[in-house]
Parts: structure tokens; C-alpha cells; sequence
């Protein structure tokens, strides 16, 4: 087991997604080297401790020598210094990704700045959970979910191939898609619920009649969902809004639009496009169920924990 | 074990509630009899198929007779016509309770038309799941969970304590609140977010550009979430929406000022403004999980599934 796709692997930001891409290739029985590193000497020194890494850099230049796979899994802001850092240091014919939730803006960032002798290929994994950082990785996080990966007409097929064989050892499906429609279709399935995620939980929290510990205690499903949404990590969806702005605002627009039409539909007690409107969308929790991306067991709140 | 509350249980209405009331009342050990009704032939076919009743009437008024615990599980839009039904059928000194959504329009339509010698205690047990029905229903559905009783001022303490104890020996926590402070904490905590999600699910079915089987196949955490709520019975949400009107619009304007308040903040650039938003609603979230009302467990969209 464990075709031999890469030689070395490093891996630039040591969160969530990137520790849990180490602990996959381990468990699929890659032998590369995985050299990772991360700005912050804090995560840098755990992954040290947890060792997924056979070695940490220092810097993201020093890291990226002679590896032949580059993994940029860093927030979408931070990519434009990291490709310029890591440019003169690539090696010849080495596959550069990464995993941003945007892909526009990550390819205006990185592109330009590195070497026409790499192969950049996109991606994003979609795939994460609410906890950041190198001790949130787990080898299981890709299975069965999809990594878009945005080629473009000029990259190598081959080169290619290899990184889509590479995100299937880590138990991912692959597809491609071109940067504008992916960054429309996560604005809708991603970016926009993030957002109005957040903005419900901060309005709670903002209530003065209803104090945090009651909003706390009774929080019932809706709510409590909404707050897991609400606890990503704060930097990489700062980045997210703010290089996916015109995706994300057009369907906020749409969004607006939907909820005041609704809203209005309860002020004047019109109880039949209330339901005609619940009723459609249970169409699409079914399609999800039977395309194998959640389960249809019942959620209540407490997975994993006996009562 | 199993103290001997009530002698017979009149299960008015027999979804994912009732049923659900019934498991837990004979994993309590309780003896009584549970009597069941629902208007629709099919539901009362299914609860005899089941057995969890040991007796389905044909309707309430005959499943209340000689009850003395009748709990209207049915959706809010059903109650008075269940209570004008029922009224001259009631045990002089029998309790009847609810387990609806909101409580001040469910007082409004119950109350006027019951005798002045029933105890009526209305209640809402903050437990659910997307699935609706009497095959939905289990034992474990209330434990852990909130039951907020509305009591008023004339309420016999006797009675209250004692359909106290019968919910805590269902597994909930029971909590006393005023029916004007229930439905605002509840719009906020479930009934805005439920709208919100509907809406967000609706947006994504019209969206022409993203195909249906693309917001399906890449659905990701965030939207797969809202589907999974926007999944809930429709019938008992039209109703919520349109009985609790006042509270709803109210923090849906909240919800929205808000949301108009962020998505100036993108198009800004203002990513200050996002970040900090972002990392003020963690706190609400590390407070549910220390609450006890959810788990830590990160949630990738497939408990209880190999892959």
C-alpha cells in the first residue's frame, strides 16, 4: 500500500486541514517526507510535540526546498507573502496547491509570483470542522468529502493526475471546476451560511432581555447549530469574506430579498406560502442524505456522548 | 421503579413528541396507561402497528376521558379546536399541559375553553429533531433537555410539582417562565434561526447558475447544517411563525440590521470589523458546550457512518 506519488511533502500552516492531511498520508502509508511549518512558533512547537511531521521548519522558504508537493494551507490573506517568500526556493517541475475556501483571489495572490517552471494547481478540500489548529487534525476528515481543484487550460495533465491520485490516497473524492463557478456555488453552500451564522449568534448576543445564560441554557437546534457554524475560526473567514466579496454579496442580496418576502408573508399571516416554502426545501436535506454527504440520523445536540 | 404520577395518559396527538413520551414513560417504569390519539387514520394505524400506547382512540374527546395527564402534542394551529373538543370530556382535577412551540397564543386559544376545575400547565420541552412522525419518536429525545413550564399565579403547586416530577423522570430539566419572556427567548434561540435557515435553503433552490446536484454534491458544513433544520415539519413551523409573529419580526429586524451592518463591513474591506464579530460569537459557543447542551465533538456531517 501507499503509492509513491511525492518524495516530500511540506506543508505551509500547521491548522486544522494541514495536520489532518499528515495524519491522512500516514494512515494511507505514504513514505515521503512531510517537512511543515507555520509562522507561529507556538503551533510550530506543537506539531513538533505531536509529531505528524517528520521535521518543522523554521520559515516556509526554508521548508519548501526540495519538496516536490507545496501545500499552501494557510488563510487566503496570508497567501500572497507566502508565494512570494517561497518562490526562488521551489524546485524545478514541484507541484504547488492549496486549500483556501476562495479560488479567484488565492490564484491573482499566488500565481504571479511563482516560477513558470512550477505546476500550480489549485484546490480546496471541502472538508473541516469547527476547531483550528494543529491539534484538531484527524486522518478521517477528507473521507468521502470532495477537493475542487481548479486547473486551468495550461496545466499539466499529468501533474495533474498525480495531485488528484494524491487527494484520493487521503480518502477525498476529486473534480474539477473553473475559479468563478466554484467561488459562486461556496458563496451559496459555504460562504453565505457562515456569515448569517454569525450574524444570528451576534444578535443573541447583543439582546439585553435575554441574558447569555438564558440564550445559553434553552439553546435549542437552530440556535445551537448555528452557534458551531459561528465558532470557525475567525482569520481564515475574515479572508474568506473579504476575497470572495462579490459572490458573497450577491447572494446575500438574494438572501435579503427571500427573508423579507418571508417576513412579510408572517406579518400578514399568510400561512400557505409559509408552507409551501417549508415544504420545498425538505426536497433538498433528502438529495444531500441520498448523495452520501450527512447521515439521516437525528441530530440532537449530543453525538458521542451517552446521556 | 417508576413513581405512580398518573393512573392514564392522554397523548393528544402522536408525532415525533408524544411517541417520543411514550418510550420514555415506559423506560421510566411508569405503569399508567398511555391513551393515543391523532386526527389522521394513518398516524393512529402506525402507533397501533408500534404499540408504544396501549390503547389509540379514534378521538380526543375519547382519549381524554378518565386521563388524568393530557398533553396536547399537536401543532399550535390545532390547539383550540382540540380544546373545545375535549373541554366537556375532562377529569374534574386532571392536568392538562402541551408541548407546543410558543406559549402565549397557545394560552390565548386553550384556556378560555376549559373547566375551571382541570389544571392547565402549559409547557414546552425543548427537544426535537428534523424528523417528524410517530416512527421518529425515542426514549432518549428529553433527556438532558430543557422543559420550560408556564405556569400563572393561580397554578396549584401541587399540580405543577407533580407534572415536574413526571417530566424529570422522562430525563428533562424543568424550568418556570412567564409566556411573554418564553416566546422572545425562543424566537431568538429557534424560531428566527429556523426562518433564516429555510430562507438560506430556498435561496440555493432558486439559484439558476448552481445547478441543484451542485449545491447537493459540494454541500458543505455551514449549508448542510441549515438543511438539516430546514428539514422540520412544516405544518408545525407555519404555525410557530404565525403564532409567534410579534417576537419573530422583532429579532428578525434585529437579525437583519445586523446582517446590513457586515455586509458593509466586506464591502468595505473592513476586516477588522469581521474579525472581531467573528471572535465574540466563539464565547456564546464554548458556553453551550460547558452547558452541557451540546458536544465538542467536531461535527463533519456523517455521525454513525463508516466511510
Amino acid at each position: 500500500m501507499g503509492e509513491q506519488l511525492y518524495q516530500r511533502v511540506a506543508l505551509i500552516g500547521l491548522g486544522l486541514i494541514a495536520s489532518s492531511m499528515a495524519h491522512a498520508m500516514r494512515r494511507a502509508g505514504m513514505t515521503c517526507e512531510i517537512v511543515g511549518t507555520a509562522r507561529s512558533a507556538e503551533t510550530r512547537a506543537t506539531a513538533e510535540e505531536l509529531g505528524f511531521c517528520d521535521r518543522v521548519a523554521a520559515t516556509a522558504a526554508e521548508a519548501v526546498k526540495d519538496a516536490d508537493l507545496v501545500v499552501l494551507a494557510i488563510p487566503v490573506g496570508a497567501m500572497e507573502a507566502i508565494a512570494k517568500e517561497i518562490a526562488s526556493n521551489l524546485t524545478p517541475g514541484a507541484t504547488v496547491t492549496d486549500v483556501g475556501s476562495v479560488k479567484k483571489a488565492v490564484i491573482e495572490a499566488v500565481a504571479p509570483h511563482l516560477p513558470k517552471d512550477v505546476h500550480f494547481i489549485p484546490g480546496h478540500p471541502l472538508a473541516g470542522t469547527e476547531h483550528s489548529g494543529p491539534r484538531a487534525g484527524f486522518a478521517e476528515l477528507f473521507d468521502n468529502r470532495w477537493n475542487i481543484l481548479v486547473p486551468d487550460e495550461k496545466t499539466d495533465p499529468g501533474a495533474l493526475e498525480r495531485l488528484t491520485r494524491y487527494w484520493q490516497a487521503l480518502g477525498a473524492n476529486v473534480d474539477t471546476m473553473d475559479p468563478d463557478h466554484h467561488d459562486l456555488v461556496l458563496a451559496v453552500t459555504s460562504h453565505a451560511p457562515h456569515l448569517i451564522a454569525y450574524t444570528m449568534v451576534g444578535v443573541a448576543d447583543d439582546l439585553r432581555r435575554v441574558t447569555d445564560s438564558e440564550v445559553i441554557k434553552y439553546s435549542a437546534a437552530g440556535f445551537r447549530d448555528f452557534t458551531r457554524i459561528a465558532a470557525s475560526d475567525p482569520i481564515m473567514w475574515r479572508d474568506v469574506f473579504l476575497t470572495n466579496k462579490d459572490a458573497t454579496l450577491e447572494i446575500l442580496g438574494r438572501f435579503t430579498e427571500e427573508l423579507f418576502a418571508l417576513q412579510r408573508a408572517i406579518r400578514t399571516g399568510n400561512g400557505e406560502q409559509l408552507f409551501d416554502y417549508f415544504t420545498r426545501t425538505r426536497a433538498i436535506r433528502r438529495g444531500i442524505i441520498e448523495a452520501g454527504q450527512d447521515t439521516d440520523a437525528p441530530d440532537f445536540g449530543r453525538q458521542g456522548k451517552k446521556s
